[in-house]
C-alpha cells in the first residue's frame, strides 16, 4: 500500500483526487491538509464521500506529509515550491498538481506567474507528468509536474503530427473549450452560475498561462520552438475540455487516422475513435481517458484534430494518480479502470 | 461470477447497467439485446463503454438467455411479463427494471398500464425489490420487480414515519422532483434540451402511474390504505430526484432524526444525514446511496422530509444490481461501492 | 415623462430594472448609482445594455436622487430605510426592492432580519406593492414595499381560496423552487456553477426570510393568523420561480378553476391556465406574468395549486416598474408588454 | 401597417418570429399555417404568447397568403421554392428563413442540399438578405433569401478583413459553436437534454451546409473563391453562436480595431465591443446584435475575430424582420430595439 497525503483538499483537483483514491486498490490516504478548513471531516465539504473516508482536513505540517510515501499539492500556484524540498529530504515523492514546475524555463514560469521561483534546482530534476512522453523518467521522478489541462488536450492532439514533422508547426492553431470547473471552486462572480451557463465566450486571447506549457511540449517534440494561438473559451456545464486543432499539411497523402492509431495503441488513457467519428467531453466525464479524432475536411490541406478529456481527471487528478501509478511501480490503470458516467 | 443477460440496453437504465456491470468484480457480461440494434457493438452506442466491453447488440432469443444466471430487463412496461416463464423454466432468474411485476393487484396495473397482465401467477410470486423492507424475499426470489425512481425516494422517505405510525396517513403529501433522463432516451420533444432546460414544471398532477406503486409500499407497511397527493415536478438536470415529504404529526415530541438514524442504521445505501444538514441530489450522482434528511420547522406539528436518489442508479440500476447480489449471496455493496461524482 | 433613479444598480434586479426601463415609453432614466463602480459605463458591467444608455455608475447623492420622482433601491436589506425620510422629504416616491417595509410588525422585522428599524413612522405608512391586492392603496403611496419573489408566487397562488375561506388555513404546505438568480450576483461559492448546476435540494427548511412576510399576506386575507410550512429549493436554471401549493379542503365541491378565473379576470398580469395545463416557469421567462393552474387530483380533499413567475420579473423589477405605473397613472402595463423569452 | 403571414410556425424560427412580430408596432399578423396543427390556438403550443395573439394555426393556403404584403417561410427546405411564384403573382414580398434562395449556384445547391430546385429563374434575382452588404438590393428585392446562423456570425466576422484583402483567404479557419436550439424543434435523440448538456463536441466536420453558403459571401467581398475550414461545434445551451475566426495577416502593422469600427460605425445592429473586451453570447440572447472583437494575440501574425449572435433572432427571426423593415422603408430598427435579456 501506498500511503498518501494530499496539500490542499478543498478545490476541485482536491476533491476529484479524493473521490479517485479512496476507491484505488492500493492507497492508504493518510491525510489532507487545509489551513481554512482545518478539524472538518473532508465528508461534511464533499458530501459524496460520506461513508468512504473519516479524514478530517488538517493543518499543513511538513513532519505529518514526510512520513507519506507521496503527497500530492492540489494547491494555488506557488505552494508546492516552498514546501518540497523538505519533503525530498524526507524521502517523500511529490506530484504537484499546479504549475511551479511546469515550465523548465524559469525565466518565461516568473513572467507568465508574476512570481519569483523558490527553488531552480528541484525545478531542473521535475520531470513533466505526461506519461505519453515521459513514462521512463517519471518511472524514476522525485517531482512530477502534474500538466495543465488544456495543455493535456492539445498537446496530445497535436503530438503525432508534430513528432512527424508534418505540418507547419509555425502557424498552430488551438481553439479551446472548457467546462467551468476549470476556473476553481473560489468564489467569483464570472464562475457564477446565472454569469456562465446559458453562454459562451472567449477568453484570456491576448495570452493564457497554458500557452507557454503547450509551446514547451510541442517545441521539444519538433525540435525547434513552434508557433501557436491559443484562444480558450468557457463552456457553459461543470467538467470537460474540447480542444479543436488546425494546422496546415506539409502534404497531403499520409494516412493520418492510421498515424494516430499506432501512435497511441500502447497508451491505456489515449483512444483513436474510428474514421469519422467525433469525440464528445460527456465521454470521457469523471474517467481518464483522451479521446481523439483526425481529419482532413474535403481532402483539402488543412488537418483538423478534436480531442476532448475530462479537465479534473486526465487534466487533473486521474493523470497525477496515473503518474503515482507509474512512479510506484504499479498497474497504470489501477483505481481509474471505470467508465465514463453517461448520460 | 455470475452470468447475465440484458434485455434491451439501449436506453438510459441499459447504458447505467452496463457502466455498472463492466466493473462488478463478479460478473460476467454474456449478452445485450436489441432487436433495432443488433450488430452493433454497444461501446459504438455509448462511447463511455469503450475499451470496457466488445459486446454487440444482439436478438433477442430465450434460448441464450436462458442460459445465463440472472436476466435484467430494461425494456418498456409489457415486455418482461412476456418472457418471464420461459426464463423462469430454463432456471434462470429475473430482475424487471420496468413495472410488469410492481403492482400486486393486477386490476390496478392494469387500470394505469393499460394492458392486460400476461402472467398473474408469476407476479403472485414476484418480490417488490426494495432491500429496506424486503431483503429476506428478494434473497429467495425468482422473479424481481425492481422499485420505481419515484417510489424509492418517497418509499424511503416516508417508511420510519408510517411504520411507527406518527403521522396522519391520510393526507400525505409528496412533491417530487427528477432530472430528465427519467423520460427516457426515446425522441421526444418535450425531453429536449430547448423544451426543458432552463425552465421547471409541474407534470402529471391528475394521476402518474408511480402513485399506485408508493401507496402499496405504504400501505402495507401501514396496515392500511393510506392517502396520498403525489406531484411530480422536472428539473432541468440529466439526473437525480429529491422528494419532499409531508404531513402532520400525531405528536410532535418524538426525536424524528434518532429515530430515522436507528431505522436505516444497517442499511448500506441509505444515509441519514447529520441534524440540519439538506441533501443535494449532486451527492448522490452515479452512486447508489438514497440520502435522506428529517426536520420539523419551527417546531410545528408538520414534519418535513427531504430524501434524495440518483433515478438512474438507486432508482433503476444500481437497485437492481443490489438486487443481484442479494439474490446471488454476494457482499451488497459489490459493484457499488463508489462514491458519487462531485462536481 | 417620469424621471428616475436607481439605487444600487449593480446586482441582478439592478439590471433587470435597467433592461426593462431603457425599454419604457414613459421613463427618462436619470441617474444609477453604486458606491463601487461609480464612474463606470453601467453598459461595461452589463454589456446587453450597450447601445441603450450612456449612464454611468455614480456615488449615491440624496439631493441628486431627490431631483427624481421615483427612486427604485435595488440594494441589500437596511439601505432603503436610512435614505427614504430624505428623499419623502424632496417629495420624491419611493419604491424598494428590498425587505425594509415589507413587514408591517417591526418586531418580527427585526427577528427575521437582524437588525433594528430606521424608520417605523415611514414603515406604517408603507403599501405593500402586490397590486392584485393593493392597486388603490399603491396609487396613492409615497414609498412602496415590493414584495419579495416567493411570496409573489406562493401570495397570488393562495389569495383565492384564503379569501373565500375554502381551506384549512392552519396546515398550508408551499414547496416552492427558485433559480439561482434568487441568490444575487454576489460571489459566493453555493451559487457557482459547478456547485448549483445539475443538482436539486432544499434550502433553508428551519426557516426563510419570506416564511413571515407570506404569511402576513395571507393572515390578512383571512382575517386571522395561518399556519404555513414553506419549503424553498434551488433549481439548476438562472430565471424562475415554481410554487407547488397544498391544502386539505373545507368542501370538494366547489369549481375551483371557476373561482380563480373570477379573481383573476381582471388582473393584467395573472394568467389562469385551461383545465388541465400545467405552468412552467420558461413560459414566463422576462415577462411580468404569473401563470396559475388549480387541481384536485383523482377528486380527493386535497388541492393542489401551481404558480410560476420570474423572480427578476414579476418577483422583483417587473412588479416594481407594475408598481411605478400605478403609482403615476400610467398604463399599467406600460413597458412590460411582452411575451417571454421562449425557448 | 403591413400584413404579415408565416408559412410553418411551429419550430423555433416560427416562435421566434411571432414573438417579435406581435411586438412590431407596424406589422398586423394576418396568419400562420401549420399543416399538422391547424386549428391549434398558436398560444396552445407556445404558452410565453398567451395574451398576445388569438391567431390559430391554418392549413396553408396561397391565396389567403397570397393576401399578405409579405410572407414568412420558416419552413423546412425545399418548401418555399415551390410556393413563391405564386405569391410574387400576387405581388406579395417573400423573406425565405430557409435555404432555398442562399446560394446562387443552383447545381452547388442540388449537391448539399440533396434535390432539385424548383424555380432557377426566381433564384437568380432573389437577394441574399444580409443588410450589411446588400441593403440597396433588399430594399427593392420581391424575394429575401435569409442567411444561414453560421454563415451571418462568421460572414460579418471576417468581412472587414477580406474586403481589404488584409488575410491568406486560402486558409481561413471558423470555429462555430451553436446552442442546441440550431437543431430545431424536431424530436431527435442527439438533441435531448440528457444528450446534448453538459457535454461540447464538433460535428459535421466533413461538411455543413453552411459552408459553400459562407464561401459564397467571401467569395464575393474578396473577388476570388477563398480557402475555408468550418467546424461547427453542438454548445449545451439553448440559445447563441460564437464563432472565433482565424487567419494569416498579409501584413501585422494596419489598426484592425480601427478598421473594424470603421466598417460597421452605420450599422444598427453590428457592435465592435472596445478593445481586449471579448464577447459573450448572452450579451445578444433575444436580440438583434451582432458583437464583434479583433485581436492579434502577442502581436503575431495571425488574427482572431471572435463573433457572437443569438441563433434565433440576428440569426434567422430577427435579420428576418430586418430585413422586412428594409423592404418595406420602415425603420430599420423597428420591433427590434431591446436589450437582450441578461442574466
Amino acid at each position: 500500500m501506498i500511503s498518501v497525503g494530499i496539500v490542499g483538499g478543498t478545490g476541485y483537483t482536491g476533491v476529484e483526487l479524493l473521490r479517485l483514491l479512496v476507491s484505488h486498490p492500493e492507497v492508504e490516504l493518510k491525510l489532507v491538509t487545509s489551513r481554512s478548513e482545518a478539524g472538518m471531516p473532508v465528508a461534511d465539504m464533499f458530501p459524496n464521500l460520506r461513508g468512504f473516508t473519516d479524514v478530517c482536513f488538517s493543518e499543513p505540517d511538513v513532519k505529518t506529509l514526510g512520513a507519506c510515501d507521496v503527497v500530492f499539492f492540489a494547491t494555488p500556484n506557488g505552494t508546492a515550491m516552498k514546501m518540497v524540498a523538505e519533503l525530498l529530504a524526507q524521502g517523500t515523492r511529490v506530484i504537484d498538481l499546479a504549475a511551479d514546475f511546469r515550465l523548465k524555463d524559469s525565466a518565461e514560469w516568473e513572467k507568465w506567474y508574476g512570481m519569483k521561483h523558490a527553488c531552480e534546482d528541484i525545478l531542473a530534476e521535475a520531470v513533466y507528468g505526461l506519461p505519453e512522453i515521459n513514462r521512463a523518467a517519471i518511472r524514476k521522478a522525485k517531482v512530477v509536474a502534474n500538466p495543465g489541462c488544456y495543455p493535456t488536450a492539445v498537446g496530445l492532439g497535436f503530438l503525432p503530427l508534430i513528432e512527424n514533422g508534418l505540418i507547419d508547426d509555425q502557424h498552430l492553431i488551438a481553439d479551446a473549450k472548457s467546462g467551468v470547473s476549470g476556473a476553481g471552486r473560489g468564489a467569483n462572480v464570472a464562475a457564477l452560475l446565472c454569469e456562465a451557463s446559458e453562454s459562451f465566450k472567449p477568453y484570456a486571447v491576448e495570452g493564457h498561462r497554458h500557452l507557454p506549457e503547450i509551446r514547451q511540449t510541442l517545441g521539444v517534440a519538433a525540435g525547434h520552438s513552434v508557433g501557436l494561438t491559443f484562444v480558450p473559451h468557457l463552456v457553459p456545464m461543470i467538467r470537460g475540455i474540447e480542444a479543436s486543432l488546425y494546422a496546415v499539411l506539409k502534404k497531403t497523402d499520409v494516412d493520418l487516422h492510421a498515424l494516430y492509431t499506432e501512435r497511441y495503441k500502447n497508451e491505456p488513457f489515449v483512444d483513436v475513435l474510428p474514421k469519422g467519428v467525433m469525440p464528445e467531453t460527456r465521454s470521457v466525464r469523471g474517467a481518464n481517458f483522451c479521446r481523439i479524432s483526425v481529419f482532413q475536411p474535403q481532402g483539402s490541406d488543412v488537418v483538423v484534430v478534436a480531442s476532448v478529456i475530462d479537465n479534473l481527471v486526465k487534466g487533473a487528478a486521474g493523470q497525477a494518480i496515473q503518474n503515482m501509478n507509474i512512479m510506484f511501480q504499479l498497474e497504470e490503470t489501477a483505481g481509474l479502470d471505470r467508465p465514463a458516467l453517461l448520460p
